[in-house]
């Protein structure tokens, strides 16, 4: 069976439950979709290369969620995140990069992009597959940029608040460039007190680039919008220079204006329904006798002998196959935490065997 | 006046009437519209990052229009041809790159981010904006690469097929890679036996680097889709390397596939109402005292000594003004042949004066 480097990909095979992407299982919110009708309208105009709404839009969202103001100036926009790291990779020239594996393959692009050399820092799943002390070690003073997730793919794990500060005062103190992926931050469980995101501690560190999608959030992979704050104007000035001069659709700025006007209510139900659904796919899983790591995202990696994957993909059910992550192997897989009906078909279906 | 180094900047201004934009002024395909309309559908979906069935379908219209078969391996996708100019600089690294100027300006954004030396050729309103001999001499051995639009934007000017293959043998003898931007090439009036384009001739030039958009020759500035063709293996796998994983969105390949498929039709009578809204144009320009260029595009360059910029923005019409194009200056303007009644309302709003 043909098998990718991604999830999502649906045009090679026949699928009628994608559970090997992971975006917002509610789905995109109604008026995003009705945006997207309306920029229809306005395909036969050049797309805003200020982004200026939608700019205002988000540095509006993001000051609300963080409790501090994040001004618009610290926002810079691509058509996905995917487009933001080869943007980064681009200005900075890294000589050496670090990233912790397993996580997302898009790092490894970039930075084979840039022919840049990798330095891969192992997680374990004896450690529940985060990051220690090795981390620190492994980035020493010859290391230019880190790739790190929180919370990572395809493990869903999340970083401690202090290991984070502690890794960013590290980095900074040797001169590192930290690209922090908070892309799937948005499903997770958060305090006021103790937020997850490190969007509050932005101006504190100029070797911050924390980058988020409305892709994962928002559920549109098919609209290609990302966008990255950073404190640090010279650095930001660097990476504008590597984007195309209209990078960002009609479509991807009308809808990301819609998203972040509803965020702060859509994403609270979001993470309360993606908790609740988590937990039941969890349950059921395990009483399957399928491991399963203890992720904190909307998906969940799991560990089985069964050959789950080809099983599943017979009746048209894809789920991401791990094994082709460096750092996993042979019988990992990624499920998303999808809606409540479709959580309930692969559950039976995983039951009935072949 | 604010003003820009592009047009279609209406964002930062009340505008009735866009000039300053270029498109198809018959405007998109209705069917292209609808496809639109389609995607929203798909939205929840990650875009297929091969791009396949869009592949197919603009092989096969090129393969039409080219008279021989344009294999779809000799195709790479971009969103918009600038990032197409921005991948290429990443993945060639050139150091130094020629750019005969007046163009278009997205050729000194692509060398700028790569940090390449620029050195530009002149080219003069009394040789028409041609380029000729002088050209050839500055494409020495340390020249790496060259931007060459055919037709040049903002004059229109085509490039003689005598001279464009003189020029390329040239290239190739130096070892000099030409990125030859034809994205208006659709709007002009072309020979079987003596095309403008030089599409057929792409298996002979390995050096040669043909981009093209959607963009104008489908009135879609808003959705970004643009493609270069190459018959070189290694020259393509370089330059997709420096492209996101998922760079065009379900928009832009399901649009992108219906105006491919409409193409040969559509840009036939495209290309017959520009032929005659640009003489009307012309001759009412003319008649009113101002000088107008030769171009052979969708849009006319003139000069004039009268204050129409600011006089026509007054009026909610939008022209381009060519000041900032290095190697114009103060009263050249770009205006696009639009649809016949609006061209009416251009030329009725500059007869009225103040």
């Amino acid at each position: 069976m043909q098998q990718n480097i991604h999830g999502g990909d649906i045009y090679s095979r026949p699928v009628r439950l994608d559970f090997s992407v992971n975006g917002n299982p509610l789905g995109m919110p109604a008026e995003a979709r009705l945006s997207l009708l309306a920029a229809i309208n306005h395909v036969g105009e050049y797309p805003d290369a200020a982004a200026g709404e939608l700019t205002e839009t988000v540095s509006h969202m993001l000051s609300v969620q963080s409790g501090r103001e994040i001004p618009k100036e610290y926002l810079l926009f691509g058509n996905g995140a995917s487009e933001l790291f080869l943007a980064i990779v681009h200005a900075l020239k890294p000589k050496n990069i670090v990233i912790p594996v397993p996580s997302f393959y898009g790092y490894e692009y970039a930075a084979k992009a840039a022919d840049s050399h990798i330095k891969y820092a192992y997680l374990w799943e004896e450690t529940a597959f985060c990051p220690g002390k090795e981390l620190l070690q492994a980035l020493t003073a010859d290391t230019d940029l880190l790739f790190l997730a929180n919370p990572n793919n395809p493990t869903g794990q999340l970083l401690g608040r202090e290991y984070l500060l502690e890794l960013l005062e590290h980095c900074r103190q040797q001169e590192i460039i930290v690209v922090l992926d908070e892309c799937f931050i948005e499903f997770c469980e958060t305090d006021r007190e103790q937020p997850r995101s490190l969007l509050g501690k932005i101006d504190q560190y100029e070797n911050l680039l924390l980058v988020r999608a409305f892709t994962k959030s928002f559920a549109m992979p098919g609209v290609r919008l990302g966008y990255l704050v950073c404190s640090n104007e010279g650095l930001r000035e660097k990476i504008r220079r590597q984007l195309p001069e209209w990078n960002l659709s009609v479509f991807a700025q009308r809808a990301g204006i819609v998203c972040a006007e509803q965020a702060e209510q859509y994403l609270q139900d979001t993470v309360e329904y993606v908790k609740t659904k988590r937990a039941y796919l969890r349950e059921g899983l395990e009483a399957l006798g399928i491991r399963v790591v203890s992720g904190e995202a909307d998906f969940l990696l799991l560990y089985t002998t069964q050959p789950i994957y080809d099983r599943l993909l017979a009746k048209g059910i894809l789920i991401r196959n791990c094994e082709n992550f460096r750092g996993l192997g042979e019988g990992y897989y990624r499920i998303a935490v999808k809606k409540q009906e479709e959580n309930e078909v692969l559950l039976r279906e995983l039951a009935m065997g072949d």
